[in-house]
């Protein structure tokens, strides 16, 4: 009989630059070790075919990008253009192509797929990458505030099946994180306010003088005033990064998973809505729930869950989405949050801004009760909300 | 801009037991941590197909298991048979039902999915238990001599795809291992003789003592005296286990992929004859190549060389197989090793018994010499080879 710990070392890697093809750009360069010596790194590049529209020099500048460099690295195959969004997420018939083309492509596990994009991309790509070869070298460009703040940062990819948000994936280190600030200029409004929840949540969980700033800064953020909103986005990826390679648990196999503040509802809440809600629109609501349910349950002072709720607001999430009204389906989500992780139900909480804790039961009739107070009363909002907003 | 190394902690287990599911014997429940306080561990069974046919009562006894240890662990779902062999390691379409009764059994990361079986059950449900929820806890309860003295134990699992063996696949570390000594009773004379190519590759590498021991025994091994041969494949699970918690490099990270002696052959082989041969068989015929290559090029002795061909017949092994005279598309399988693991050529050797070294080149001329005087001239092997055993 043996029992043994060991560890397995990984390295993390997070860039933050302005247009990484530019060909005076050394990040991603910087990046590649050759697989062999003498040789130039072997890149499969796949793209997000959204991002390609918005940005219709991408692909060529990429091209043009390796011919420079050809001594560093060289293109294994063509740039890869790839409908992103959740249908991505499906299943098979989605990852299989991708995979067909790593082998095309013939990289080995020290060559390298880029995935340029937003999660979407990020997650199938970085599903296809770990699985070819037991995982190739995986490096994300994110293109998103949702995936430079957080997604992007992290060590997991996966695949939406059996009616369940990421049933499918791995933990998984990639080789290194890009966040291409030069990217986020042609994001869509929703997207653009998207990756905010994900730093309110981080600050709500660890810092609450982050959570002051951005509540003093939030009409700037909705007003895509860039050089106040970047620094959020870079706070909030460092501290995802710095939770990984510092916290004790980056492969989450115990039982708490403390960056999943107000998720139990959000992942539940886009599977409801078809994916028609985006995860940062959902996390937006999920987390304003669960601040709520604190509140009402004395963990939290009204104060507090009043900022969080008018922080929020500030930014421009809708909060008392029509979906909120089916409690008993999103109630659901709890169960699925628990089994996803696994043992005893723990839901990550705060008893201050700043100040995480976890619980580990829901007293789903409350719970019910904010939702639905939540829906009708719009006393739990600073500002009223617009007919325009509820669609 | 960040980097900085961290590692993940995994633990491993290993058992050597005999019928773990006599209700008697507390192997099995020993590991079985419950996922929940007060609640029975939730489990779901794959047993291999195969197995279950030559031993009628399996799948009763793990019922009869499972309730009379009903307050430790509850079956989530019936017992599945599954069909084994290189087949159910095709694809998608043999996984996807196995990922479908995991989430119809709502296992969650903290329940366990037990494969029981030979490499490909182990292999495949473990890809998918790895997969699901990004991974539940996997208890592999091996069953064959090759399973239990190597793979069964290792941190790997795959299917095939791409016509390239294990393409797809995921390192991670199993909840634990079970050599069920009990199971090995059954097994025919070519999967019985399979796992002892894995224990004379792992003497050959690390133990020339140990070597020497399988040499002296070999007769009585292929004679199925298993009180002489599980001793064997007891030391080789071991020094498996070691090399995975104390080498450096489980996840093969890096360059090196030390455990696979003779396999840049053997998995083309296997291939080549559409997985009619074992993976052991195949390993023999790999480690018989390269042993005689290494005396070609004076690195190995010519007794030595000797020793090892005249040890993997005495054990029983078909060693010219009518592949061999396939060399061009055998070579191909070097670069293919290549790719699998990535970076400069690595093939590991010895250069004495129980030593090992690498080379990063190897002169395929001078091996497809080897290749060719191997089929055709007798003299490489101690004794002839009858015509009965190229078929």
């Amino acid at each position: 009989m043996s029992d043994v710990e060991f560890t397995v070392k990984f390295r993390h890697r997070l860039r933050f630059t302005h247009n990484c093809f530019d060909p005076a750009n050394g990040a991603l360069l910087e990046l590649l070790e050759p697989s062999q010596e003498n040789t130039p790194a072997s890149v499969q590049v796949f793209l997000d075919e959204n991002l390609a529209r918005c940005h219709p020099n991408l692909q060529s500048n990429i091209e043009r990008f390796a011919d420079i460099h050809a001594g560093r690295m060289k293109l294994a195959g063509q740039v890869i253009c790839i409908k992103g969004g959740e249908e991505l997420k499906s299943g098979w018939s989605q990852l299989e192509p991708i995979l067909k083309l790593l082998d095309r492509a013939r990289l080995c596990r020290h060559s390298y797929a880029i995935a340029i994009g937003g999660g979407a991309v990020l997650d199938t790509v970085g599903l296809a990458a770990s699985l070819f070869h037991r995982g190739v070298r995986l490096i994300r460009i994110a293109s998103t505030t949702l995936s430079q703040a957080d997604s992007g940062v992290g060590v997991k990819n996966g695949i939406n099946a059996f009616g369940k948000k990421n049933a499918l994936g791995i933990f998984t280190c990639p080789w290194a994180v890009i966040n291409d600030e030069g990217l986020l200029s042609t994001l869509s409004e929703e997207d653009w306010r998207s990756g905010f929840a994900e730093v309110v949540k981080i600050a709500l969980l660890k810092d609450a003088g982050l959570f002051a700033e951005i509540e003093s800064r939030a009409d700037q953020i909705a007003q895509r005033n860039i050089e106040d909103a970047i620094p959020f986005i870079r706070q909030s990826a460092q501290m995802h990064f710095d939770h990984i390679v510092h916290g004790e648990d980056p492969f989450e196999l115990r039982h708490s998973r403390p960056l999943d503040f107000g998720h139990w509802a959000a992942h539940k809440l886009e599977k409801m809505s078809d994916f028609k809600l985006r995860h940062g629109e959902a996390v937006a609501l999920g987390i304003a729930l669960d601040v709520t349910y604190a509140k009402r349950m004395a963990l939290l002072q009204e104060e507090a869950c009043q900022r969080v709720v008018g922080c929020l607001n500030a930014l421009g999430f809708t909060l008392n989405h029509p979906l909120l009204r089916e409690s008993d389906e999103l109630l659901s989500g709890l169960e699925e949050f628990r089994e996803h992780l696994g043992g005893p139900l723990t839901v990550p909480m705060v008893r201050d801004i700043g100040a995480m804790t976890e619980i580990h039961d829901i007293d789903t009739s409350m719970m019910r009760e904010v939702i639905e107070q939540f829906f009708f009363d719009r006393g739990v909002m600073n500002k009223p909300v617009s007919a325009g907003q509820l669609s």
